[in-house]
């Protein structure tokens, strides 16, 4: 099935607000195996609705619109689709119990607000009206209801804009009703890699990927990462995983220890300390350019207190010296951003922490600082494991985030490659 | 001038990734003074792309285009726009030239990576084609160049889809150039708010915003941040400033020392290292449940190590002990989360560190660790500068990452007020 999405809100247009509600109801409908094709945003304009809604009927089996449910006269989701349909608002009781009950609530339980804002405006009860033969859906976070009607093989899916009502009416109503629609079982699994660039991992299956049909394979890139996303269709799970199953095995061949997770809520630091945790070791940072950015991706993982002794920033050498006992003839001979400075730092960070990994960043990240011989992006990554060492150096290109953002990844990368290949 | 907005990635309509990229470019229209009516987001598939690109041009003068530009077979934004427009792809020696350095200097960076990783593969010389008669915009960030198409009235603008390679492309050459198409001069003003809430920053000027025509003014809540656009059209740059300043003026009253900065490029780290240069100060951060989140986003700033000395990551009692001389009864008997341990984290950091300001983080970022009396959320924050301590206790509101970020808004923040007042 075929399902298009309408966003309506001139804040969309003007940017006022990011449109996560377009990304959340693509996740679901990707979850549900129907085929989301387009997805439109419109301002609270009539016409251009009307149109976008005449346009989606000759596309879409499955029609969402959010947004444009609300009280003001701005408001036209509603009575734009009617207009389509050729049918009547007619006013629905039970939603007018509900807004009525709603104000007497937040009026109760509020008394620092005046009692002004919770007199029920004449506008509100526009939000009682539903379209004839519609089926109205509870709002339980907000006074817009939301609403399904069904019109010649045609489903439309109305839906207040703002996310804290949208998604729990989606996942209590709206959810249950479109499973229902759906006779297939969908099951995905995700191949993350780092290590590697988008072009060569898509070049090393493109085999695969111009084969594919059932299981799809879609690649996206993230960040100094690469995910890839494996989905199959079935009458059941067991015989969809039996075809994911192969191409899974195959991409584990290829790809090897450049994967380092297949569980798609598993990130990078997660599985670091995951790993940590496994072979029951401490770890401690020592940063110069990214200035805490790994530490503070560390502690992303909830729990990481458990193999996270401590971390320094020690963006002047000064305090490489004073914190990392870093040999200031190392600095003057080589540089703060070498490989020898990186190693220094990681030692010292072992030494002075008692972690038995410590991980160095030295780098640099621009704009200025960037001669001929150490240009901008050039960064070293040390990481000590029970002393034994490996550094490396990478040419990140592009600007101070994106220099400091893949230098967080090639370290956490530098951790979890050190702890796999100790013996 | 009508511009419409064609998203092109199969990552959209599976949600794989949330479309950041219409809003920057809504709010950059709007700041341009053009109307922007439909954003359209299609997948990678030629049919449906340019059916978008055919409606687009019965409907708006400009048409920009983002995503769809990489090295893979998937990517066909530039391919479907040719067909579109009837024009030839023809080599580009000098984006040919820029992706051969590209990988050069990705393959000379890193030793131990086998050289495979960097051989350029056929698909990298897919993104030197350009269409026939376009202009190509250099991409600093990335591979894939960006292109301007002018034709038959109609301007055709193709970005890059990552976020971190569109935006600085767009800055440096897009901007420049579709100013020079509006004949209306636009001047907008930032109002950059911090230690108040969307809801009540936007009470506090309601009427203003009620009563709004030329200038308009337009909130943008930010991660524990709000900021007020103010736009202004006129004939020329004089008489749109006369209509600002008023307003302005106003909000600079109604927001007093509440306002950090009126430049839209000068973010809250800008500010404190800023004030820590113009009064001599130097700084030492200390974190707990940030991590070193803090220390990163202050090196967010190009020289920051002129004031900034050096950062404990101590998310451990340990670390916080050892590396701070926190005092063990006062962790046991007030908690790691608490005023005193803020407080003492502080002055420990300032020691240890001779810096003139230290300021510490310590909180409850969740999901689990929260009790009744210290919920998830609770973070207390003490700066110390010469001596003189400020502590607050923040309650803040959502998951483990919000709860972070807004503690190093607020970190910051103190920082900021902390100096302000220091006399």
């Amino acid at each position: 099935m075929t399902v298009e999405l309408i966003s309506v809100g001139t804040e969309l247009l003007l940017g006022n607000i990011i449109n996560t509600n377009a990304n959340y109801l693509a996740v679901q409908c990707a979850g549900l195996g129907f085929s989301l094709y387009h997805q439109i945003t419109v301002g609270d304009n009539e016409i251009r609705l009307y149109e976008a809604i005449k346009v989606a009927l000759q596309r879409a089996d499955i029609i969402i619109l959010t947004g444009g449910l609300g009280p003001t006269t701005d408001d036209i989701s509603k009575e734009t689709l009617a207009k389509v349909l050729d049918r009547e608002l007619i006013m629905d009781d039970h939603s007018k119990d509900r807004i009525m009950s709603y104000f007497h609530n937040a009026a109760s339980s509020d008394k620092e607000m005046s009692e002004e804002l919770y007199k029920i405006t004449d506008n509100n009860w526009k939000q009682a009206l539903k379209i004839n033969g519609s089926t109205v859906v509870d709002n339980d976070n907000g006074t817009a209801p939301g609403y399904i009607v069904e019109d010649d093989n045609k489903i439309f899916i109305l839906l207040p804009g703002p996310p804290s009502e949208l998604i729990p009416m989606f996942e209590k109503s709206i959810l249950p009703y479109l499973k229902k629609l759906q006779d297939k079982v969908f099951v995905t699994k995700m191949v993350k890699i780092c290590g590697i660039g988008e072009a060569k991992a898509e070049t090393m299956i493109i085999d695969l990927i111009n084969n594919q049909s059932n299981p799809t394979i879609a690649p996206y890139a993230k960040n100094g990462e690469v995910h890839f996303r494996i989905t199959a269709s079935a009458n059941n799970t067991d015989e969809a995983n039996s075809l994911i199953t192969p191409i899974l095995k195959e991409l584990e061949v290829r790809f090897a220890d450049n994967i380092y997770s297949e569980n798609e809520d598993e990130t990078l630091e997660d599985v670091v300390v995951k790993l940590l945790k496994d072979k029951k070791l401490t770890l401690c940072t020592a940063e110069s350019c990214t200035g805490g950015l790994l530490g503070g991706r560390i502690i992303n993982v909830a729990g990481a207190s458990d193999v996270y002794m401590e971390g320094y920033i020690t963006y002047s050498n000064k305090a490489k010296i004073k914190n990392l006992n870093v040999n200031p003839n190392t600095l003057n001979t080589y540089g703060a951003v070498s490989q020898e400075t990186a190693k220094e730092m990681a030692i010292g960070a072992a030494n002075v922490s008692g972690a038995s990994v410590a991980v160095a960043v030295t780098g640099i990240a621009g704009p200025g600082g960037g001669s001929k011989e150490k240009p901008v992006g050039l960064v070293y990554i040390a990481c000590s494991l029970m002393g034994h060492i490996n550094v490396i150096e990478c040419n990140f290109k592009g600007n101070r985030k994106r220099v400091r953002e893949r230098s967080v990844v090639a370290a956490l990368d530098l951790i979890r490659r050190s702890i796999l290949t100790y013996k």
